[in-house]
């Protein structure tokens, strides 16, 4: 089969590798669709992201769909011919994090596109038959790799506590942002204000049905709430410390902050506004039972996630796929058909 | 002014009434709209609820809504001419249910249309400043008054935890029902299944939007949701043991049911399963902190109280208002105008 | 190895059986010590507990503990060696209940004692890997063995919220209700309340410590707490519906109760009292993620499971042990050593 | 009466005072007991907290025991005579954060010694009749004017979710630190950490039965815990920067932060730890529904308050008792006595 491999920063290469045979419980996964995430530009640009180093040729890519083409012998969740979205990480399933019902912390996880474990930028993939949510027709390819995202988004908005009559401030309309902002409103809230510089992103959250689109370029944060009710969430999807501090200082007492977006290992963070306010700030990393929730969402068209995919390649594209957000600003969503 | 006024039982007759004068910190309101709702009923017919005797002439009517006309001295949440919703129960906000946020629970609350106190079936009422919700224009009257049922419906849907995963299941499609149903979906749920007996009330829940109408007097329970899974939120709305015990039995592990229905004082709930599932059973009253939420439902569309409304009559229609039901298989929320 | 085998009811018989061999991912743990519980004596009388029926022999005994004499070749959690206690059940791990920190609700359960699966009365068990807890010297082998029961107090102390504040009632003094009642202490509940009918238990749970052990024979549970505040946790360990329903009235407004102890499938609850006061029912089912917390509580001298243990047997004292209750009313618990 | 009144930074001076009358629902208390703390000695040095400025004279102390000896017209909740334990603050109780059950967040709260509103370093305070806790004769002035610090710890370990398995982590041991660890174990933690660098208040925290105090100026915190499990909750009492951040990155996964003690305003966090950890950072201001827990730990035994006591003071020793930190490195608490 065929495989995008990550040589080296700045250097992608199609191989050719064998295709993979399930274990005992693995399903073997012909892939149609997988979105590529900024993760995915980091290891291509740094060929590292924190203390995960990329020593050996990688595979990336990690929001995946497609169809099980074989199963291992011991399988009986999932059959062949049936079309699935991929949850893309293993966990051990047993250590006390995952027992408690968070698995997304757990220190055994295998996660896709992870270094040492290959991703999804290839033809076929193994994964684990637990880890497989099959999809009716009415869900796409694209959409089906998407339920990756908006599992970040589902998991913020829990970690959130959203909820109808909640006011839902969200910093930053990438992707995630994008997400999560129409997530909150299926969560119920009515009242959700997005945030960002980007005019093109602001205008496709107008479409998306956000309620209100602020640029933060020509509009202080404190006056677009002034003189109504503060948010009483924060979902920062920007990364960017000023985000996180102005977001912070906007929240009502008792207010929420979930820290989506990756930027500085330290911020200077408004601790006494914090306390004063008595603020819960938590971050989030990856997610855990998701999948069937995001797949509600996308069926019921509550959250439209094939909105945000602005471009498709093949797999011989993938490199261009990574480097789009810097070229088009209209870039969204790139999306890798590894068959085509 | 004039009121309807509950003598004795089955007899409700216009009375003149002085306008009452507010107190320092109670604002008067004209009274536009007010639903009739079960317990008027009750109360029409028994002259009790419970421990709840009708010893002299009352007032019925608790889901109102009107203008703000004047205003004591000490008032400084609101203003003369405010379109408001009515709140119709100020509790004590001090004991230890108050400050836990349970005022609902309060011993001491005084409540609208419960002996002694009298209701909102006339011209004018008095209500604490803290008790009032103005309401745009684009809120009808009608929808106003409505806050009051769909607090019961928000209320239910907080306790029982919905969200989007969740699969919930309402037994019975009577106003709490529809609203319950509506708003189950604002909370995020996209599998929902109401039931009833009542062929009309099942086909105006699936004009709402209700994903499934179910007929128990034609398909059992457990028959609808073969082979899928299993609901795991029951929201118990019609008050009858046997929707109570049939809709325990239906709910997945680590349900949780909610009784808002009311009927038999005692039922004999399945315990064994309570046990084995670890079902989780509780009940309503009234409810706290709802009318922001109630406003943001009705305001953005996702609940629509007023498709509920089959009929309007002026004061001098109360009686027949609270008998509709027994006459009107169509009937589902009757609004009493007393302006008219 | 000699196993103490149900062959029908009121038949238990040593017999002679091989010593098991451990799977990739199990232990081989010698039994010291295991506790007899009411759901061995249920089967010993019935035959049967609800759906579950013994069909073939079976080995009762659910509450061990063990020194690890043999590993198999995947085992890295726990070294030959190791004394334990034992967790007697294995879930899936991997169903939507266990991700999500339920694995008590797990369909997929293989639980000791529960036809078809033997239990501990027996010299040696084998046991999955990640269900065993290293005990230190300090803790004695009948006091591992009963972190069996006390997972089970723990359990409904953590369902019932109980926090320092909390006035709890607990229903029933033997040894579930004696460990719910210190267990409750531990959790930071100063006033804690027992019943039951037979003085020597009473007597037993003064002497651990309990503030009120009240003889319901004698006192009017209602009497018991007035003038004074209701409770507003009641934890029912007796399976007696009188119990449950009396506990139920004597809750506070938003009390919460867990019925623990097992007997009628149906009981007549006060639905109309659950509702006014929004009591909030549930019932346990074993546990999950208890283990550490017994043995903190045990080694900190928190509770004292050891004071339950009235009298030990050999293994061909089983049959002895499980009608001890019938024969002794001083008896509590009766430990079985299969080694002697 | 006599007043401790400051006037500027550095200078206390008794003043006579008319003895105030009190309103219709306030009661007037004979002040027995006032304990002094780190926000009473802020304003002596810098006559102004962050946006609270003294501009006028003021009576400091909030920390408050007395006797009613006077009630308004219309006071029910308590009778002249009654020995009670002062809750400093009074909410407006209706606003939308009193009705959520967070009184302590409310915008118009009439705090004690917080400017423009006196304390109670005097003879006789007016105090709301909703504030009042009674307290037996066994609780001693001194133990019931600490209910206010030990209340802060109370909410601290609410807010950490604080309960048995926990490990829990207390950075300073002044007197807060000293309480909350204390009530950790209240609230069943077994394995409590508290971090110095004052050996006279570690020694004091180990003879109040912390299980580990480790000085932080020989040990480094990581080793503290190494090889052991990490902490999963952090109760920050020193209002050090270092240690919030030393304290936030020695925490579990899912583990909770709750930031008690004041210092800097901003604080670099380090937020891709919060974030792959996903730890939860949040705030204390004041406390809400914890006198009757306090109450119950004291009357218990389970915290001991008065062993922080370690200097009396007359109403003319107010000056002195507010410099007694700086002078003397084993003062803990030091209680003033208006009446001696």
């Amino acid at each position: 089969m065929r495989a995008a491999v990550l040589r080296e920063p700045h250097r992608i290469e199609l191989d050719q590798r064998p295709v993979p045979r399930p274990g005992p419980r693995e399903a073997l996964v012909r892939v149609s669709a997988v979105g590529t995430c900024g993760s995915d530009t980091h290891y291509y640009e740094h060929g590292r992201i924190g203390d995960f180093v990329v020593h050996e040729p990688l595979v990336l890519g990690h929001e995946a769909a497609g169809q099980v083409v074989a199963v291992g012998r011991d399988v009986e969740a999932i059959t062949v011919g049936t079309r699935c979205s991929i949850e893309p990480g293993v966990p051990c399933f047993t250590c006390s994090q995952c027992r408690a019902g968070r698995y997304n912390l757990c220190a055994r996880m295998v996660f896709f596109a992870t270094p040492p474990v290959h991703g999804a930028f290839c033809e076929y993939v193994l994964v684990d038959q637990t880890m497989l949510t099959p999809v009716p027709d009415e869900v796409s390819d694209d959409a089906a790799a998407l339920f990756e995202p908006l599992s970040v988004a589902v998991w913020a908005n829990r970690k959130a506590e959203v909820a109808p009559g909640a006011r839902v401030l969200v910093t930053g309309a990438g992707p995630i942002g994008l997400l999560v902002a129409q997530t909150a409103g299926a969560f119920g809230a009515v009242d959700v204000t997005i945030t960002d510089v980007n005019p093109n992103r602001l205008a496709l959250a107008e479409r998306l049905g956000v309620p209100r689109a602020v640029d933060v370029s020509r509009t202080d944060l404190a006056a677009a709430f002034a003189p109504g009710p503060a948010p009483d969430v924060l979902i920062e999807c920007s990364g960017i410390p000023a985000a996180v501090v102005d977001g912070l200082r906007a929240l009502a007492p008792a207010g929420r902050a979930v820290l989506v977006g990756m930027g500085a290992d330290e911020v200077a963070l408004p601790v006494s506004r914090i306390q004063s306010h008595e603020l819960t700030v938590t971050g989030t990393f990856r997610y855990a039972n998701t999948w069937p929730t995001a797949l509600d969402l996308v069926r019921s068209g509550r959250v439209d996630v094939e909105a945000l995919v602005t471009h498709h390649v093949g797999l011989d594209g993938v490199e261009q796929a990574l480097t789009m957000g810097a070229r088009d600003p209209a870039a969204v969503k790139v999306i890798v058909r590894p068959q085509e």
